[in-house]
């Protein structure tokens, strides 16, 4: 068999699990939900047997220790997992409800429904609890999944997927609702993306590198973020205590994520007192700032020089650049520019530079007074998150469940036909 | 300049007209909107003779008489244009509109708001009427739009975009907001649609050839439908009357679009008694019907007989292919796998059936007992028609003003940071 062959076999074989899972109702997807848990935890020393076996050769081939730390499955990450899986399992289910209703003149009666997306792929890189946490969020709403994950956790995938699988048969789960692919090659990934008709969305969920890779292959609708080059401008009339606040959390409360700020940019009114406090602050705290030349002024030494990289560069880590605009208008281009579309914010007690930030960042989440790290599906109060896209089409931001449904038209007649 | 070069400026150009477009409030849109009908109105001659030149060549190219028909502007067809500009100049506008607003525990205010996709490539073929169409339904959401027509139209397509953005101009339209591609090269096609992170949206309406070609090289998210091969089943409980009248009118009323019936499936319990009404009924139309085998036994000569790719062709002319089933289970999954995902019909007296029908036909539109020829923005009461998309992410069956939309996150805080 070609690998062609292997990955079409995959995608069939989803397509007949995704016509099964539609025909599920939600009590039965929940007690399935709950089965895999439960099998998760039953086979624990199972799971945990491969992950040693994956660290062994991840240790032999070089792997970094942040690479193996991510790989490691820990009695506390397999806890974490049963509990994501049950935590889902409880959500309310949102497939088969009706959108709108609505009747025509001639008498039709047309219902918008939810319903699954079909099969879906999620393609990731060294974090085995995707494994679980997308698996749970897929079949939650009745999605056959197709999951290739990184070949260092192959093992982890495999005993992790096993035990999910056999738990949810026994509350009849179909037969390849939930697929891993087995061959590591990377050629995989390509033919995966390719199955135009069978696989009806794409996920890549990893750096920016992957995603790329995803999206110049891809024949299938992908949704993705690249990278998030977050911003908080500091407004002319902000109130300074807060804006320090709210920039210190944004970089320092978790800075290795994509909705951390990476760029601050300040009213040039307000740059002579705030340089100051915020290269006090934030230096204090670790951070280290680069700054445009307008800045340095203030602050000398504090700040280093920044180059022209360092505006559309997402650091991950306790960077962060810092400019000096002229206005909320140049703010609002810059941003536009170099950012990322994903989270940015605005410091301000003036409701005119409010509403044109809000209006014209061009942004999946733009804040007023409030840090960017909230852009989350749990902090949106969305109950899941399934990823956070900077896409516009069909789901922009924290994706929630229903951000992995589609629709059908039910039309009911009594023997219509049009004049 | 290369052809990259020149079309990469096209969509640079266009996302900088997006991005003024999306300052213009609603009554802004809509004076734009009439003023673009006013200029092909009293552009109307210059239009026609820009038609007639393209006519000329087109003879000279030798094109059938029936691409000539669709190339030619009447002056009832720029009529319609102008009909169609003011019709959608007056549709409720939705952007900027509050989809959803709700306040978090920590006193977040979250408010989904619509907003505009921003920049929108329309691909399509020969006839020109759709220049006007497109542009309209993209400018009313305020999106920017790059239109690309067939190059036979090139100089009808050029006159009605020169008309257009004179006259929006006049209220304010921003330049660029509507570009033609003038670079009649197919390569042109292909570089537009690899435009990733600049052009949000293609739509290419016409044949499937065209569709395929643009999927094939799409960067991009593509929304569209390939073909429509739609099914009406006739159920052992149908009221054969209304069976007979709805098929006529599904596959006769207009029978080269893309939601007129091409396939009917007969319950094996009444094909004694419907396949020869069926046949009687068509034949006296001028529709040729093939069958299986079986529904032959029934007609004799009046139907032909059916070969294999008869079952998933799109013949969009009075062609009908007829096979009897056994069951509702056994049309659902002939519909699901030979169909296209488009409209499917149940004609039915039993709620177990048409029940069955409508959750398990994996339609964008699904009916019980009318007509399939109502799948049709209008039809649906969506105000415009922007086109029918057999996908299931971001649109799904005919899509009105809202799927040219996207969404954004406003939240709105009070210093608040997370924990």
């Amino acid at each position: 068999m070609t690998l062609h062959d292997e990955i079409l076999a995959i995608g069939n074989n989803a397509v007949t699990a995704a016509r099964r899972l539609a025909l599920l109702n939600g009590r039965r997807r929940r007690n399935i939900l709950l089965a895999m848990a439960d099998a998760v935890d039953s086979q624990r020393n199972r799971i945990k047997q491969a992950n040693e076996s994956d660290l062994f050769s991840g240790k032999q081939a070089g792997l970094s220790a942040a690479m193996l730390d991510r790989l490691a499955l820990t009695d506390a990450r397999i806890d974490a997992m049963l509990k994501g899986l049950r935590e889902v399992a409880g959500l309310k289910d949102c497939i088969g409800k009706t959108i709108r209703k609505w009747t025509r003149p001639n008498g039709l009666i047309i219902r918008k429904v939810r319903v699954p997306i079909g099969v879906i792929a999620i393609i990731y890189e060294s974090r085995p609890n995707v494994t679980a946490d997308a698996a749970g969020l897929c079949l939650k709403t009745a999605n056959a999944v197709i999951l290739r994950g990184g070949k260092e956790a192959i093992n982890s995938n495999q005993a992790i997927v096993r035990a999910m699988s056999e738990g949810g048969a026994s509350q009849g789960l179909p037969r390849d609702a939930i697929q891993l692919v087995a061959t590591t090659d990377r050629e995989a990934v390509r033919e995966l993306v390719r199955l135009e008709g069978i696989v009806d969305l794409v996920m890549p969920r990893g750096g920016e590198q992957l995603i790329r890779a995803v999206v110049e292959n891809a024949k299938v609708p992908v949704i993705k973020h690249y990278k998030g080059v977050c911003h908080i401008y500091v407004d002319e009339s902000a109130n300074l205590e807060m804006a320090l606040n709210i920039i210190e959390n944004a970089k320092c409360q978790r800075p290795g994520v994509c909705n951390a700020v990476e760029k601050v940019l300040v009213h040039e009114a307000l740059a002579f007192s705030f340089i100051p406090l915020l290269a006090d602050k934030l230096n204090a705290k670790g951070v280290e700032l680069r700054g445009d030349e307008a800045s340095r002024v203030f602050a000398g030494e504090k700040i280093k020089p920044a180059v022209e990289e360092d505006w559309s560069a997402e650091y991950l880590d306790l960077i962060l650049a810092v400019k000096i605009v002229p206005s909320t208008q140049a703010a609002v281009e810059h941003i536009n520019h170099y950012g990322s579309h994903h989270s940015d914010a605005i410091i301000t007690e003036s409701a005119g530079s409010k509403k044109m930030f809000l209006d014209q960042v061009d942004s999946a989440a733009v804040y007023a007074n409030a840090s960017t790290r909230f852009t989350d599906g749990g902090e949106f109060g969305l109950g899941a998150e399934v990823g956070i896209s900077t896409d516009k089409l069909h789901a922009r931001g924290p994706m929630g469940l229903e951000e992995l449904t589609s629709y059908k038209y039910e039309v009911l007649g009594t023997g219509q036909v049009r004049a």
